[in-house]
């Protein structure tokens, strides 16, 4: 008997991916081994078919066969793509999105504006558990601009509560420039209350910039319904844009204008290729654009968010809560008896796509599912962390991969 | 009669492509249309057949295949190509080059962190013929930390020279924090004195960044020579590494702990996976990382970069001079009676692998030219930029592109 199939354990995954209404999706991936349970998806998402054949066209057709020709439709490909992802997943409007560099160097550029906008206020709030590379940068400005970080410091678990937010910003009376916070934390999947803390924010006189890393892709934002100022987030997790690909930011439309980039490059310079003397910033969303794109990285991009704005972004959410949720069922039988915690929320509602399961011996579990062909992210310092793709992982990849786990572990849930 | 074969006019075109010791490289391009004059594979240069197997090969057999674990291997190749662009072709040591980002990007960290550097000094030098993004990003930083910029307004074709750079720092004491200069000039492919240049900045106190995307794969730079401070560049030119592939910085191994990078990301963080708290940066050049770099784009540049460091640096620079010399043989011949001038110097040491040639109608002819399918590149107001990229430029294509224009700007060279 193997443990997939045992309904005293818990559901039937053949049974739960044969009502999935997203199951043909995985058929648009190249699955090279259909063996390999990869829960890291959300870390880098597989590669669509589309994908791949269009980076070898944009390559072969336009990188050869157009030559510096190309660059007649390559130089609409930042926005044309932001409009597909903002207005298709992210609730943005039109012309409120851009395809550019890094999340790193997006996060720095907003970030920066907003200081730049808020020049008597000294305090930006964040908290502890942010991603890496949004603290890094934070404390780059904050020691360069002489602001100060209020660092919000929340159960590890939950994320930040509104609470939480409201009572560093009442700490802070007319002296917070900017609140900026990840929707879905990366470690516990926690989503922090984004329309709440956004209103917040606003009424303390604020800005708010939300890193969407974690969310876009596997649940709705409405950046447009919650009035955000500002977000970022990368494209190589659930949006499946490949390795280091292309990071977006979203300016709200009324900023756009009002905020200033402060990196002036030659790809937000109206008349661009005049290449006149004196910087003047496109108007609009394409001002927010500095250097050239690279066109293989944000072709591929585009084909990795088309995907998702094809599936629609509820079903790709009801899936992510259908996946997690069994996740946590067998986490609860499989794993919690050997001594593993849960460490994402258990309110689906408050829990993007992926779960962190926690035990002290995480990164060498880690390293040894990675050898018997299980593939999570180890987070320190005590995380195993699996992601849930909706489009690519099929409830049995889920079975399979917490059934090795706990064999692994020091159980053996399955009789096989 | 053709005009390529008449050597009344000027020199066998075809004798001296087969006297090219290079003339064998360019098969290892992907040049679908021969009939196709190319003149533009200093804007963007043609595609190595390497390359374009090598996205594939990255696209399916590592982003597909190996998921997540090419991070293993992916994490180490901006230091790895940067060392092969750095040693092979820039003159740099090891481990004082990393591909990363935008030129854009790369040159605002780096003038940033040399502003950074020296606090009392508010000048920075620059020249109003510099490339626009250069331009722009430094009048933002100058307006953002309240420095000046004293611009040099040198000759248009010949650049500015080391007496007019000279002066400059002469009349402002002390007070010069960076010099800032493209090597080869974008337009006139006027050659900077580089090394004169360098040590004249530094007596004066002052940090020096060169722009090389002009100059990168076409001429010697000799960064440790010369004792450069900074450079960047980008790898979509003579490079051949694909439409907005990244750039590259250069910081020279002493001053990578002393200057720091204003933008700190994950990617430039010691321990980076531990994801801890508190910025360190990483030691040496990694420390000049910021956030995650595109892998598709990478690894095109990486075999673009290698064709070059095959074929080496000395060579390509005979070739590149040999093309040019030519080219404005034929501007002489059949260009200047018709009203052309030329935009570039006369002395080959002094000139990069490009010849600007002028007339006023220079935009309505560029457009002409291309319906001919012969591709230069015009600049405003008056320049038809013939790019003549060494490893994929024949003595044929510049004769025949000079002869199409010549005909259509109203002579007959040509007797077919």
């Amino acid at each position: 008997m193997s443990i997939e199939a045992d309904p005293s354990v818990t559901a039937d995954p053949a049974a739960l991916d044969a009502a999935d209404p997203l199951a043909s999706f995985r058929r648009r991936f190249v699955i090279p081994d259909p063996d390999l349970v990869y829960l890291d998806g959300n870390s880098l998402g597989r590669p669509p078919l589309r994908a791949i054949e269009r980076v070898a066209r944009v390559a072969t057709e336009e990188w050869a066969g157009q030559l510096i020709r190309g660059w007649d439709h390559w130089l609409e490909a930042p926005r044309r793509v932001g409009d597909l992802l903002g207005v298709g997943l992210l609730g943005a409007r039109r012309d409120e999105v851009v395809i550019c560099d890094s999340t790193t160097i997006d996060f720095f550029r907003l970030a920066s504006a907003a200081l730049d906008a808020r020049p008597n206020r000294r305090c930006i709030v964040t908290d502890r558990a942010n991603f890496p590379t949004d603290r890094y940068v934070l404390e780059g400005l904050a020691r360069d601009r002489d602001r100060e970080i209020a660092w919000l410091d929340p159960d590890p678990i939950d994320g930040p509560s509104v609470d939480d937010v409201g009572a560093t910003l009442a700490a802070h009376p007319g002296d917070v420039a900017l609140v900026t916070l990840s929707h879905v934390n990366y470690r516990s999947a926690a989503i922090a209350d984004l329309p709440a803390i956004t209103a917040l924010a606003h009424d303390a006189g604020a800005l708010v910039l939300w890193d969407l890393s974690h969310s876009a892709g596997s649940v709705p934002v409405g950046l447009a319904e919650h009035g955000v100022d500002l977000a970022v987030g990368c494209t190589y997790k659930y949006l499946n844009g490949g390795p280091g690909a292309p990071a977006y930011l979203y300016v709200r439309a009324d900023l756009q204008a009002e905020l200033r980039n402060p990196i002036q490059g030659w790809f937000g310079q109206a008349e661009q290729f005049e290449m006149g003397q004196g910087f003047r910033p496109t108007a609009g969303i394409g001002g927010w654009l500095t250097g050239t794109p690279g066109m293989l990285g944000l072709a591929a991009a585009e084909e990795g968010i088309r995907v998702s704005v094809e599936a629609g972004i509820d079903a790709i959410r009801a899936k992510g809560i259908a996946l997690t949720e069994y996740a946590i069922a067998l986490h609860d039988a499989w794993l919690a008896p050997i001594g593993f915690t849960l460490g994402s929320p258990r309110d689906a509602g408050r829990r993007g796509s992926h779960v962190s399961v926690r035990r002290a011996d995480a990164r060498d579990l880690t390293r040894r599912l990675i050898e018997a062909a299980v593939i999570p992210d180890f987070r320190a310092p005590d995380s195993i962390r699996l992601g849930l793709s909706p489009l690519t992982t099929s409830f049995a990849d889920v079975a399979r991969g917490i059934a090795i786990l706990a064999r692994l572990a020091g159980s053996e849930p399955a009789a096989g």
